[in-house]
């Protein structure tokens, strides 16, 4: 076991507080609701960064995953919730409610108006109460208030058999609860599934009223019980409820702590609010967010893309939750992080973000996945309610180890982090292979590829193969030269899947489905476009778009698609053809550019390519093309699910100016939006980034200097970047010839060709 | 879901009852010591049949699996215990102890005499304290009574960081406590591992004294803390004392709840105990374990077999627990067992015993493993704390499902039961490989057995080929031709590791591990005595004793042998040849007779083999042999660890005279013990076995009558049986010509020859 080592952390964090100590409030940029409606599935509460309580309202049947659903009743606040999730729903336990009259337990939901969400702050107004809320949170606790009409009858109550649920639904398991006193509550919800396919998990919570009952009682699969303090768990729903008089006092607090270890924890979770007073939750949360956002000030005109930029900043660390102190599955005085809601989306962008802004809170996540491995069998690809599952493609956790290598994080247990990886490439995990490690494994490494003979055959060798590259980036790091070897060989297994007379649109060489005996898929009805989710062969993605990812060996992709010209041009064509395929196998065909579907992660790291073959106006191109035309300031400003932040990740490092291949020290250049950014990093050193005309026209660079000096090629490391010092870029219209002749990024090839 | 049919039981239960209705005790005749020494691993504590409760000693440094270790330390008495389960310890949990004096956390254990096991009732002295203990349980409540001496320091307290724990171990995860008054305390213990490598598991618990206490306290991490009430969870180890004058009243009575769901539940568990009376429990304990055991009701001179019977038949019953009602991971109406541990060694007898006596709880038992197949994934091989784990060679589930469905077993849902099992045969459940069905299935359904390659290939194949005959029983039950078929030749399997070229003591062809490209192992230093456990590719077994294990098809392997002759002369041998293998490799070396570890389950059907070529009177003489030598009413009285009564279930059946082949409808004749014996069946049949002239010496039957008939065969239908009537035997000294040419039981060649 290691000791986590809090002092050097602890002084860092001083001298880079102080650093920052500024009195501009960022969070009034952040509007939560952004994303919130048009499939984003953004959470609109309440919630401290990487925070375990996540409270905010669930609307009408429960059925949004992130609760939040425009225009429909409110059903409760309850205080557990993913940001952005796609697939089935998790969480939304231990709810509150609160409503005027006799209780009734059927039908208690009510239309809202007046709904508002701030950092540390969520206000809506019950219309069929006529009762005002606000809510806000610490990480472990909930501070709920409720200000009622004149009534005789004010009830809140907490229905414990209440839960998101949707398709591959959560399951009601049991409850439990107990009334303490007048002014007192305590009990458990407990729920299985959910789209990580979870065994039961309990959420334990202690509440405390600022205003003593004038009744109470508690209820059991519907049947109410006046008086009755205390319902047991026959895997039963229960809830509970306390009516007060608001003739005179018309607000009732209550403050909620949250645990997932048991009542008391839950109670001295409850103790992190001191006071009655809401604002002492949402100062705090304003004062928590604002330590990281600050770390990134920018300057620009376009209030809009400003307020788009600290939203997505913002969403980018609402996840995965520090559950450290709040583990029920085994004793570790290790970090321990959950929520990782998946991988897939967010060892892109979301994670390279964190690497570099919060190196620390980085190698911990790192380090609570070599804990999970330790204790849980697997890494996760996913993993909430403290069980693993769902692996979507690769054992891209495998990325977030090399990611947070190749940028010199430190704290990690790298030698038990490669066991980890190394379990991944060579132990199948069995059954439905979706829990995690590698599906498809028997076939991938006796023949080289994931065959038809299982799910997702391309979308898996391609990723795999980024992952054995990963493997590889870190056992060449610690010395071990025969795992290097072996695995920098497994990176290139994608050529197998790799078939050269596939054709589309002039274009040759296509990743296609491979049978076992090595023929090649022969169905008619299959194409370069068609797409599908867990049982296709294409995970979200499709063959014109998985055929571009091989983001650690571009130089032989390139090769292998007929040379820089046709893969330039397959670029170009990319983002321009029109979909022809079935539109109702993509997500969201509405929000395309060419082919590019911005609005899932397959393509992320596509529109950076260009830098590959020296062309990274065109880059610049799509890539303002896409911020203007995909994201906005609005509720349904974020193209696709955000996937715990992976949408806003995607904007907030392409606003900056460049984006990151993880798991490779290399960031790419794109164009940068604001007139000025200033970078603060944990080391305490800052980046300011300025160009110099940049607007909606201004997209093409024309120079760039990096620390004074000019920079003739269109990526950085990380040490250009973390180290701080200046990067000044010159925008103008049109393209340049700035770097399309400099040093191109480095790839596999490079120094082990094939 | 299915409805639980809770009415026909009842009636079925309340006409067995009053057939059975007698005044005679037969719980006198259980000493639940014996096997509790020598490796037995008898849980010795108090129980219900199928109890959730088993409350009873923890001793010395709580290293020992069923928690009691003769001539140590007693640390306290826990609420959780597994009956005669080798290798990794499991539970212990909610440990009850009493001193007096001050509080010593660290050093409280205490040296022991007057210790009294009964059936419902456990006394012990603490010589350190002179404290008398009186421990007694209901289903899923204990119930405790310390008698102290005069002292203003009488202390009784729980410990929630304590748990059973030795190789293999289980580790800690958390605990809470709660003070609630002076004279109630409830809270939990959260622990993971263990045997079946499970996740954590909690165990809840409400108590309550009768006494109030004077001055009370709780402890967090080893730190005493008088007066505080309440401990919280940081995966610290806490618990609580009471301290009590008892200056006058001498004697203090504790009810202490258990629950996995939560402490409300363990107070409705409490309430099964009414009154302070320990005679309620005891007594409701002795009515419980006598409707059982009065089923059958047996005459001999001989007190000591009757003792050895009884105890046997008592250990039984104590698993698989009934855990419905205390599901925490899903909801459902159907039944829930728990601890099944493992199952691997309980089809063979002890299950085919429930199904003989308790044939609604034996169904109760399978649909609980459909259940649990639909909910978590497999069916399990073992089970405890919720989770399921390890598998130990085959998937033996499938034995316990085949072996319901030829005894005519109801309310079992055959469909979803035959779905289990065809998961079983054709998913690979991962990882390990050591979870949940049938590892090296790869192997297997490729190349037909399993290979070098992977752990366990003999025992796996063999025992696979066992289970796939299972599968072919249902399915041709259920008319599904197909099915039937693909694996009623699947059942044949075991022959593709026959190799006919391996020889020892003259007889030729033996199991053999065999390599994925066709070869076999070629292993100067192994031998077909070599054994080993989970990496060796004989499981506890050795190529000797496996090579006898083909259960359905014996005709087969009769001819693979080299005939009749060849076969009974190695069946000769293998009783009486001395054991030339490494001894260390085998569990019990010393409990050998010949080479038959009768320690262990893979012998436990081989004595009957005889059957299978018409010489009963020689399975008659070495059951007798194993019977006399291997077991006695005295601590160390069984023969290898009880396995959830296995060793139990050996000896009851046989000394009734018979002994099943699990999953056929075959029950194989060996030689009744007892004079007379009167077995009532759930149906309200009775069956009368009466044997004259039965003695020590009179151990051949020379003739038989099955309802008045000549029986001239050595096997029985189970329709003969549990449809009640006569089965008379003459006994004799010498073998007689009874069913030597008589029918021989059946096998898989006689309908499918290969």
């Amino acid at each position: 076991m290691r000791e986590r080592i809090f002092i050097p952390f602890l002084v860092a964090l001083f001298v880079f507080v102080s650093l920052n100590a500024e009195t501009k409030d960022y969070t009034h940029y952040v509007d939560p609701f952004i994303g919130a409606d048009g499939g984003g599935y953004v959470f609109p509460g309440v919630c401290m960064p990487y925070g375990m309580v996540k409270l905010g309202p669930d609307c009408n049947e429960l059925t949004e995953n992130a609760g939040w659903q425009s225009g429909t009743n409110v059903v409760g606040f309850s205080h557990t919730h993913l940001n952005g999730s796609g697939g089935g729903c998790k969480y939304g336990n231990v709810l509150f409610m609160a409503s005027t009259g006799d209780i009734d337990l059927e039908n208690y939901s009510s239309p809202y108006d007046q709904a508002e969400a701030q950092v540390g702050m969520f206000s809506i107004h019950l219309s069929k109460y006529d009762i005002y809320v606000r809510l806000s949170a610490t990480e472990h606790a909930g501070f709920h208030e409720y200000t009622f009409p004149e009534t005789q009858k004010a009830n809140i109550f907490v229905d414990l058999g209440k839960f998101l649920a949707s398709i591959e639904k959560q399951e009601f398991v049991g409850s439990e609860v107990r009334i303490l006193s007048d002014t007192e509550i305590e009990g458990y919800t407990r729920v299985r599934n959910g789209w990580n396919f979870s065994k039961a998990y309990t959420v334990y919570f202690y509440a405390k009223f600022d205003t003593h009952a004038e009744s109470l009682g508690t209820w059991k699969n519907g049947k109410a019980q006046a008086g009755v303090r205390s319902q047991s768990d026959e895997n039963t729903k229960c809830g509970a409820w306390f009516t007060f008089n608001t003739m005179e006092k018309k607000t009732v607090k209550v403050k909620v702590g949250i645990s997932y270890m048991g009542c008391n924890k839950a109670r001295e979770n409850l103790a992190e609010i001191a006071s009655w007073d809401i604002e002492e939750p949402h100062q705090r949360s304003v004062t928590a967010w604002n330590e990281i956002l600050s770390q990134i000030d920018v300057e620009t005109s376009a209030e809009e893309s400003k307020k788009i930029f600290y939203s997505s900043v913002y969403r980018i660390f609402m996840q995965p939750v520090d559950y450290s102190g709040e583990n029920p599955m085994w004793s570790s005085d290790e970090p321990y992080y959950g929520d990782y809601h998946a991988i897939w989306d967010t060892f892109r962008a979301t994670h390279p973000f964190i690497n570099l802004f919060r190196p620390t809170r980085g190698g911990e996540m790192v380090q609570s996945l070599v804990n999970i491995y330790e204790h849980d069998k697997f890494m996760p690809d996913a993993r909430s309610s403290h069980w693993s599952g769902r692996t979507q493609a690769g054992s891209n956790c495998d990325m977030l180890v090399a990611d947070a290598y190749v940028k010199g994080i430190k704290d990690v247990d790298w030698e038990q982090a490669l066991k980890a990886m190394i379990k991944n490439a060579t132990v199948p995990p069995g059954d439905d292979e979706r829990q995690y490690g590698r599906g498809g494994l028997w076939d991938y490494n006796r023949i080289g590829y994931v065959s038809t003979s299982f799910e997702r055959g391309c979308s898996r060798t391609f990723e795999y193969s980024a992952n054995d590259y990963a493997i590889a980036t870190l056992a060449k790091g610690l010395g071990k030269t025969e795992i290097y070897q072996e695995f920098i060989k497994k990176a290139s297994s994608w050529e197998n899947l790799w078939n050269p007379n596939i054709e589309s649109f002039g274009f040759k060489g296509f990743a296609w489905p491979r049978n076992n005996d090595g023929t090649w898929l022969d169905d008619p009805d299959f194409t370069v476009f068609s797409s599908g989710s867990f049982e296709h062969q294409f995970y979200e993605t499709f063959s014109w778009e998985l055929s571009f990812y091989v983001p650690h060996d571009i130089k032989r992709l390139i090769t292998k698609m007929g040379g820089k010209e046709q893969f330039t041009k397959r670029l170009d064509s990319y983002f321009t053809i029109t979909f022809p395929g079935k539109r109702d196998e993509l997500l969201f065909y509405t929000k395309m550019v060419g082919l590019c579907q911005i609005s899932n992660e397959p393509c992320f790291l596509t529109p950076s390519l260009y830098a590959y073959v020296g062309e990274p106006y065109k880059t610049a191109r799509i890539v303002r093309q896409i911020l203007a035309t995909q994201y906005s300031s609005a509720s349904d400003g974020v193209p696709g699910n955000d996937d715990s932040g992976s949408m806003g990740a995607w904007y907030a490092f392409h606003s900056l100016g460049f984006y990151p291949n993880a798991g490779q020290d290399v960031y790419l250049i794109s164009s940068p939006v604001f007139k000025r950014a200033t970078l603060t990093f944990e080391n305490g050193k800052q980046m300011i980034i300025t160009s110099i005309n940049s607007s909606d026209k201004n997209i093409y660079i024309q120079s760039c200097k990096l620390n004074g000096k000019q920079l003739d090629r269109c990526w950085l490391r990380h040490s250009e970047i973390v180290n701080g010092g200046t990067l000044e870029f010159i925008m103008g219209p049109e393209p340049s010839t700035w770097a399309i002749n400099g040093e191109l990024p480095p790839s596999m090839s490079d120094s082990d060709p094939f």
